[in-house]
């Protein structure tokens, strides 16, 4: 990852639950040869299966002692809070890592490498502090360049944050891949970035340039791919980062979205995660399909080809109705990538790939 | 300006126009005042009433010499490129001005203090370099907040870039004061800043960050005020800049809005402002407000209550024409803020601000 092959210790101290931990699970999920062990004593003894329901028996420990025993060399930052900010309480962490000459992968908001007390560190005892979520330094203007590419640029939307766009992204990549389509991927996120080894998190740079970096990396991913996946941030509905979405969604020109959504998620949740009854309340699925074929035709028109349900929370039966009534209420297919596999998907992506691919050969 | 009473030179080489120097133009019509000269040699001998239609007698001349002859102890950016870099060709001018102990006031994205040549120049001579373009080190994430304050919020939202919101903005907060009403004005680009003395550059702060800061902005101003009159930028329809419009709607949760438009523009401009047959159309005045109000209810509901027509390239008829037929496609007063005066959109701001206390001290 990043550079080199790793063995992490992720740090999820106190919070290392499916909700609290989007990059630590992401990261079992998709890189799981890469985690040695999980940090977090209030969760030790236990494995990453038992605490969010991925990653088989990777242990969770209570110290970096611990993690080293089982071969850890690289520390990874495992949560992504609003905002950006490290917890306070795992400064000792990092520094205790960076103290065993271990690199230190961030995806916060804040640089570690800008902290002087880390960067000392590193410099002492030789290990690196990765920032991915840093922006570069270029400042890159959109103009639809990314709607006049060959390959098919699929994006995933939402109704909310984390309500699964990263992990239906890499699902269908999975997918098509397996199917031999030439397929790429474009990170937008921090964990995304670490599963993908690159990307540029688009949240974090100045807000003119967020459609620019998406075009720039729609356009290197289409110079080798019939499908280009890209991963979506945010929601149009969320009152602190719909414009990260709108940003991404103008600047990358899909072709075709998919509508990523949490079964029984009735409002967007506030900074935090906790519930207010004055929320703003998700609209229905169908008229969020609406909702984002308009914006979307505000710059380059695209269509929500299906609905990724994030079922986690079901029963098996709970969440086949659900995906029943996703499709009866937008008359598109629906799944839930990881219970049900991507498939469903892969196939309007493909057809639709096809379709443009003969269509472009007739014309 | 920013400290103390200034007497700018503003630098504006080779695009002192109307459509190129968005930031003298902004500067010449809202602090006069304080300028003592143009920076432009290609223009030098001539008035800036001469070549911007604004700004009266003011001199434009050749030389950082000439500006001081005239009494100047400051240097202004004078243009607001697409990108936010500094012309190559203008380096020498601004460390000339370090170089005489003057303050330089710039808007790039790039924070010119950063540059080691200037930082050094500015330390020798004892000049200070304010960019005020450069994010706060704070990163607010919004939520709503800045629907609960009892003042009306009013948004200036736009067809394009360029198209009068900034200019929209200042003469409504006059206008409405001049009437005696207790209104605030919320800059968030790099000319509003300059003009109101305090601001965010929304478009250069991370992305996440753009409707935190809007929300912040819009308590602070509604503490003192019953009208807050906040400046858009971009608009909903540029595939660069959507994203920081719809940042600043969802952060600002206006309950209205004024449509910017200038009369005749049919496209949205690329960067460079050079035309092409593929930009994107914009659409009739009476789907943008349509376009808006939805873009709005995502978070916050709010009515657009007025045009604001940028007709300042059309003879008398033509204006008066243009500003007819916007009221006849969409039912709203409409006006050109800056030939007409802003009367019948603070009008439409009074009438609602009276209706929305007057609800409140029933309820």
């Amino acid at each position: 990852m990043l550079g080199r092959l790793r063995r992490l210790a992720i740090l999820a101290e106190g919070r290392f639950t499916a909700h609290d931990a989007k990059t630590a699970v992401g990261i079992l999920r998709y890189r799981p040869g890469e985690v040695a062990a999980v940090l977090d004593s209030t969760r030790a003894g236990s494995t990453a299966f038992d605490c969010v329901g991925t990653g088989g028996v990777t242990p969770v420990v209570a110290t970096l002692g611990d993690a080293a025993a089982l071969g850890a060399d690289s520390l990874m930052i495992g949560v992504a809070p609003q905002g950006g900010r490290l917890p306070a309480a795992w400064r000792a962490s990092v520094r205790g890592a960076l103290e065993r000459g271990w690199d230190v992968l961030s995806g916060m908001h804040e640089p570690l490498a800008l902290d002087p007390e880390f960067a000392a560190a590193a410099r002492a005892h030789g290990g690196n502090i990765l920032d991915v979520r840093r922006p570069p330094a270029r400042t890159p203007i959109a103009s639809r360049r990314a709607a006049t590419v060959d390959a098919l640029v699929v994006l995933t939307v939402g109704s909310d944050c984390n309500v699964g766009k990263m992990t239906s992204s890499l699902e269908l990549v999975a997918a098509l891949r397996a199917r031999g389509v030439r397929v790429a991927f474009v990170a937008t996120g921090q964990t995304g970035i670490f599963c993908a080894d690159q990307g540029v998190a688009v949240d974090a740079v100045p807000a003119d340039f967020v459609a620019g970096f998406a075009e720039e990396m729609v356009l290197a991913a289409a110079a080798a791919a019939d499908v280009v996946i890209v991963e979506g941030q945010g929601s149009l509905h969320h009152p602190a980062y719909s414009g990260v979405t709108l940003g991404l969604l103008h600047g990358s020109c899909p072709g075709a979205m998919v509508l990523c959504h949490e079964a029984g998620r009735e409002s967007v949740r506030r900074p935090g995660g906790e519930r207010d009854p004055g929320d703003p309340a998700i609209p229905p699925l169908a008229e969020l399909v609406r909702v984002h074929e308009q914006a979307a035709s505000w710059v380059h028109p695209a269509r929500v080809i299906g609905v990724a349900l994030d079922t986690h929370a079901m029963t098996p039966a709970a969440a086949r109705e659900a995906t029943g009534r996703a499709t009866r209420e937008t008359g598109l297919p629906a799944c839930d990538t990881v219970r049900d596999g991507a498939g469903v998907l892969a196939d309007a992506i493909e057809a639709l790939a096809r379709e443009r691919r003969d269509h472009a050969s007739h014309a």
